[in-house]
């Protein structure tokens, strides 16, 4: 599943495992400076953004399991379900570009609604 | 950015070309007739379920680029965004398993809400 001569993959994987740790310090050491991220609900730039849309996600992550992870010298995609308090089974995709061992692009692909409505059970 | 050389992503981007050229009848002639998927909205069985899922988004689907591809000899993961009728960016992984040239299992992960947000400014 996983081909780890690829560069770009092994630091995919390291990222995913410090944040599947729930360990944001750590996650946030393969996180470039100037990272740019698309996620569902728009563009975030710069570290300190991105630090504040992951965190408080990885705190309710209660695990995690990778479905797939391919990657190439640059670039890597991986595939994984997550476990949350408010859902259950909250797969989510990853796309990223990999520069000098830190991800400085990524695109993020998971489905709000099950979010949205867990949020809007509770209010 | 497509390893070509993988047999399972040579017919995840066959099926990828077919579907995204709205033929949807050359698009399940790479789907098992046994094909099980996993969507946000729940797994579906069997190659009709299957059509009765993707016709419908086919039809609403104006373009599409792949993100990123890759695969190997069984497994292929690819990223693309797609832009449709009600939502002008939306982006979808799909991760499959391939036997015999044909899609016998598919993980599809998506974002619902702005689809919803589009339902329901409509009604």
């Amino acid at each position: 599943m996983s081909d780890t001569t690829s560069p770009a993959l092994q630091t995919a994987l390291a990222y995913y495992q410090a944040w599947t740790s729930h360990d944001i310090d750590k996650a946030m050491s393969y996180i470039a400076d100037d990272i740019v991220c698309d996620t569902p609900a728009g563009r975030l730039e710069g570290a300190e953004a991105y630090r504040a849309f992951m965190g408080p996600f990885v705190q309710i992550v209660t695990g995690a399991e990778m479905i797939a992870a391919f990657g190439d010298d640059e670039t890597a995609l991986v595939m994984y379900d997550t476990h949350t308090v408010p859902v259950a089974s909250a797969p989510g995709a990853e796309y990223v570009t990999v520069k000098d061992g830190k991800i400085n692009y990524s695109r993020f692909v998971f489905d709000r609604a099950p979010f949205d409505a867990a949020r809007n059970a509770a209010s």
